[in-house]
């Protein structure tokens, strides 16, 4: 069954001060590793999770689970997980090169964020689900649909005046799913610390490419 | 080096309703297959492709290309591969399970909106950059990267009343890259047809998980 769609449409003028906007917004948005541990309310992120889970995905399979640890002794458990294993991945699994070329966000495998923000948000993909009758289901390009949700959330994140950083903890997800009892066709996607900025919080000064570097015209 | 970093503070209240109006705003977002080939300013489409632009993305690497096709011959050579490929993934590569797990959505090889949609975007993820020495620079993450910029994307069209519907055409993107002559190192990732929806649009009667469905709190 279909149902007729009509969004709301905008006087031109209005329209094209709205792609303004939202384009300043999102480009004030940066990956914040300083986090402030001032409390956040729990209805604002209900909410951002909400929002995430209006992504498209394919076949609408809806393959994501948003694990939201608030828990201090859960907080640091997964401190524990990712330093032990970041700290492989920089002395052993990434090489020079990539060490090199995250030298200047000055990252490293300490990361005091994942016990100081109130919220850390991992995403999970769903790789299958599972039919009523038991039988496995197919999730169609279910890392891309979670990413894309991922997008979403870092657009209602910066909406609302929080920061994060998006990162893929290389080799965490298995003993991770493990500590929150995730089920066997989750796998951790990403995992996000989220709050306010730390007061002297400082971010890299990089610049973004411009519009003739990203966009071909034909 | 490092700068400040301090974004807009909003107040309790305000942060609040900003967290549910985005909620509303994107939870109206819908894919959809019916476009109307009515124009659409072309600064509004650079404005949603700059946000897109402001995503994260892996040690900052930026994998993204956007072309934007407004050409009316170019949108059909882009319908022809597409079609003849998606005819194929029907009847022989996705397999009977797919196709009526498709069912529901009154999707099928045939892509009108390919022709009639005022702009064509199709992203590209750049699977490895050069450095000026020739080098190639691996780019971690890209197909992640890109994916969340996709989502930026969404969010940014929305914002503006635009519709489209996020499509990985299957098998297409040698045959595209090659018509859009881009380089060896970019893989089409998406194809997102893009305008204001038809008139008489029609959408699948779908709903949404609820939060208890997606989010776990800890
Ligand atoms: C990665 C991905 C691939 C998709 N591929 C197609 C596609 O090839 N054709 C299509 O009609 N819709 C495609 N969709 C759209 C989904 O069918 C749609 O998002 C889903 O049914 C939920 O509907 P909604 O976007 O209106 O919420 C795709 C979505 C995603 C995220
Ligand atoms: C898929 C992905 C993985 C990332 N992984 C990490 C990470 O493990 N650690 C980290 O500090 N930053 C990580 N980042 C953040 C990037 O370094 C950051 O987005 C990039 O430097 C651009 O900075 P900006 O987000 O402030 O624009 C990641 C970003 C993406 C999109």
């Amino acid at each position: 069954p279909h149902v007729p769609y009509a969004p709301e449409r905008y006087p031109a003028d209005v329209q094209l001060q709205r792609s303004r906007e939202f384009h300043t917004l999102m480009n004030n948005r940066r990956s914040v590793r300083f986090i402030s541990p001032e409390p956040v309310p729990r209805e604002v992120i209900d909410n951002v999770i909400r929002t995430a889970g209006t992504s498209p995905s394919g076949a609408h399979t809806e393959p994501w689970t948003f694990v939201v640890v608030a828990d201090i002794e859960m907080k640091h458990r997964i401190r524990e997980i990712v330093e032990e294993e970041e700290e492989i991945n920089y002395r052993q699994r990434m090489g020079d090169k990539w060490v090199s070329d995250l030298r200047k966000m000055r990252t490293s495998w300490v990361k005091e964020y994942l016990d100081i923000a109130p919220y850390l948000i991992l995403i999970f993909k769903k790789t299958y689900g599972m039919h009523a009758s038991g039988k496995k289901k197919t999730h169609y390009y279910n890392e891309i649909s979670v990413s894309i949700a991922c997008g979403i959330l870092l657009a209602a994140l910066q909406n609302v005046g929080l920061v994060t950083v998006t990162s893929t903890p290389l080799n965490c997800g298995p003993p991770l799913r493990l500590l929150l009892r995730r089920p066997a066709n989750e796998k951790l996607l990403m995992l996000l610390p989220v709050g306010y900025p730390a007061k002297d919080a400082v971010v890299p000064n990089l610049t973004r490419k411009s519009l003739d570097d990203i966009m071909v015209f034909v």
